[in-house]
C-alpha cells in the first residue's frame, strides 16, 4: 500500500497532482483534437515535466511546443520527436545547439517562429546542413510579437524563403489575449487569408492557448492546412482562471483540476483570522489567488511565505486544501510534485525543469 | 580567464549576482548590526543559498533565520549552528526531524515563534529529551500573526514556561508591514513592555525585515535583551522596492543590487514595442516590475515568458539588462545563479534550495 501525503512524512506545504485528473485531460485533449482534425503540441512551458510531457507524446501529440531554446533542449530529453519553439530564436547558443542536433538526428524536426526580415538573418546565420524551418509569425494590432500587417508577413515570408538556411513551413498566430469570440473569428481570417498568400505544400497553421479552442476547431475545420494547436494549461486546468474560460463551458466536455495546494494553519491572531504556511513561493496569484476547498474560508492576500484568511474557528495545526488559478505559474515553484491516487497516496512523482 | 556569460556558452534570459554588491551588503550589513550592539539572523528564506549563507554566518551572522521547518533543514545544510524559525511550528514531520537534531547535536540551537496555547501545546508532544525554546510572539492590530495583547502574551508565556517540553526564551515582532517610523517606535515599546513582564536571564529580542532596523538600532539599543535582527532582503537588495525603502536612505551607509536580469529582444513588432525573452518565471513582478538598466526603455506589462516593453530602436537579438524589485520573489526563479565580477566573468556559482 503506497504512502498517503498525510502519514506524517511529508513537509507541508505541498502541491500535489492528481493522476486521475491529470490522466483525464490528457485523454479529453487528445480526443478533442482527433475529433477536429486537428493536432496538438501542447505548451510544454506549462509544466516541464518529463512525466506529463511523456503522457502528452503517448497520447498521440504532434510533439511539443516551448517557449525558448533552452526548454527545448528539455523537451527533447522528455523524447519529443518534434519541437516548436513559440517565438522567434535569436540566442546564438540556442541556435547553436538546435543545428547541432539537427545534423545529429535526422529524425529530429525543429521549427520556430519569425516575424521580421532580422530574425530570419539571425537563423541563417546559425544554420547547418539542415535549414531552420519557421512558421511565419502573423500578429494583431495590440498583441505580443507577429507581422502586424499582411504587407509585413509577406515580405518576412519571402525573406525565409529567399534566404539559405531557413525555410517557410506555414503560418503561426496567437489568439490569446484576444476579449471574445468575435475578434477570434476575425483574427484567424487574418491567418488563413497569410496562408493563402504563402503557397506552401503542406503547411502547418499554429494557434495556441486554453481559452478558445472550440472557435479555433470550428474556423479552421476546412483549411487545406495541418492545425497544430498548442494549448498548455489544459493539463492541469484549474480551479480559477481556466475554469471560468475553458471552451468546454460552451461545448461538450470537461477539463478536471489537477494540482491542489496543502497547507497548515499556522496562526489564528484574531477571531476570524487565521495565518496559512502557504506564500507566493508555494502557490500562483498573478491570474487570481487561491481557491479555498473549504467552505467559509475567504482568502484575503498572500505574502511571501504566508496567506491570510478570514474564517471562523480554524486553529493552529489545522490543515487546509486549495485549488489554484493559472497553472503557468505553479509548477514553476515545486521541482517535484507528489502524482497522488483519490485517496492521496503517492503513486508517482511529477519531476519540473524549468 | 574565467568565461564571460556573454560567450556564448549560456542561455537567457540569466539572472546573475554580482559578487562585489553581494560581498559588500555582507560585510555593511555586519558592521551595521555590530555598531549597534545587535546581532544579525540573516532570514535564508530571501536567496536559500549554500554559498550566500556561509558567507553571512563567516561574516559573523549569530545564525540563520527561515520561515519553516523544511527551510530550517537545509539551513543546517548550509553550516547553521543556530536556527530560528520565524513561525509558530505545527507540522509533525518538522517537528520529529528538529527533536530528533536537538537530540543527535547537543550544540544545535533551534528557535521557533508561539503566539498560542494550542501551538506550545503542539510543540510539546513533539519534544525531545532537549525542549523546544519558543519566543512569544507579539503582533499588533492588522498585522501578520502574534498576540494581539498583552494580556494574551502573558497567557501564551505562562502556558510555555510551564510546560514540560517547552522553555520560553524571549520575545519576537515583526514591523515590516507597519506604514511609518512612528507606528513602528510605539510598535516596539510594546516588545519591550512584553520583555519586561516575562523575566528571563539572558532574554532575546527578535525583530525583522530590511526597511527599519535604523529605527530598531536606535530605539531598542538600552534594552537589557539580545537583540536578533531578522532581515533578508538587504543581501541581494534591488532596485525597486529596497531601493525606495533602505533604512540607508535615512542614516550612514549604502546597499547595492545584486542581482540582475539578461534578455534577448526576441520582437519589435511594431515602432515603439519590443518584446523581450524574459517573463514570471524569470524576474519578480509582485512588487514593481524589472527595471530597464538602459535609458528610453519602460516596461508595459510581463507575461509567463515575455516582457513587453516601450522603446526606440530595439531590434531582434539587441540584449537588455534590468534590476530587478523584491529579491524574495527573485532568487527562488532559478535553481543556479551564476557569480559574476564586474566584467561579468563567472567567479562562481550561486545554487538555490528552493
Amino acid at each position: 500500500m503506497p504512502t498517503s501525503i498525510f502519514d506524517g512524512e511529508f513537509d507541508f506545504p505541498l502541491m500535489v497532482v492528481h493522476r486521475d485528473a491529470l490522466e483525464h485531460n490528457v485523454a479529453t485533449m487528445a480526443a478533442f483534437v482527433r475529433g477536429h482534425g486537428m493536432e496538438l503540441a501542447p505548451h510544454a512551458k506549462t509544466h516541464m515535466s518529463a512525466e506529463i510531457a511523456r503522457r502528452q507524446l503517448a497520447a498521440g501529440a504532434w510533439g511539443l511546443t516551448v517557449a525558448d531554446t533552452r526548454q527545448a533542449r528539455a523537451a527533447r530529453g522528455f523524447g519529443a520527436r518534434r519541437v516548436l519553439v513559440a517565438n522567434q530564436v535569436v540566442d546564438p547558443a540556442g541556435l547553436a545547439w538546435a543545428a547541432a542536433e539537427l545534423e545529429r538526428d535526422p529524425s529530429f524536426e525543429f521549427l520556430s517562429f519569425a516575424d521580421s526580415v532580422e530574425g530570419v538573418d539571425i537563423l541563417a546565420r546559425h544554420a547547418g546542413r539542415r535549414p531552420f524551418r519557421v512558421l511565419v509569425e502573423r500578429g494583431h494590432e495590440g498583441g505580443r510579437a507577429g507581422c502586424r500587417s499582411l504587407e509585413e508577413f509577406l515580405r518576412v515570408a519571402e525573406h525565409a524563403a529567399g534566404t539559405p538556411g531557413v525555410e517557410p513551413a506555414g503560418v503561426a498566430g496567437y489568439e490569446g489575449g484576444l476579449p471574445g469570440a468575435g475578434e477570434v473569428r476575425k483574427y484567424l481570417d487574418t491567418l488563413v487569408e497569410a496562408l493563402e498568400y504563402v503557397r506552401l505544400r503542406d503547411p502547418l497553421l499554429s494557434v495556441g492557448g486554453s481559452q478558445w479552442f472550440d472557435v479555433i476547431g470550428r474556423e479552421l475545420a476546412a483549411v487545406q492546412a495541418r492545425i497544430l494547436l498548442r494549448s498548455g494549461a489544459y493539463v492541469s486546468h484549474d480551479d480559477g482562471y481556466y475554469r471560468e474560460r475553458t471552451p468546454f463551458n460552451r461545448v461538450d466536455g470537461e477539463l478536471r483540476p489537477a494540482l491542489e495546494v496543502w497547507a497548515y494553519v499556522l496562526s489564528a491572531p484574531e477571531p476570524g483570522l487565521a495565518i496559512v504556511g502557504m506564500g507566493k513561493r508555494d502557490a500562483p496569484y498573478d491570474e487570481g489567488l487561491p481557491i479555498p476547498r473549504r467552505d467559509g474560508v475567504t482568502v484575503l492576500r498572500m505574502q511571501d511565505q504566508h496567506t491570510v484568511v478570514r474564517a471562523d474557528g480554524l486553529k493552529p495545526g489545522d490543515l487546509l486544501s486549495f485549488g489554484i488559478s493559472h497553472p503557468c505559474t505553479a509548477f514553476d515553484k515545486w521541482r517535484v510534485l507528489p502524482l497522488v491516487d483519490s485517496d492521496y497516496r503517492v503513486v508517482g512523482m511529477i519531476n519540473t525543469d524549468f
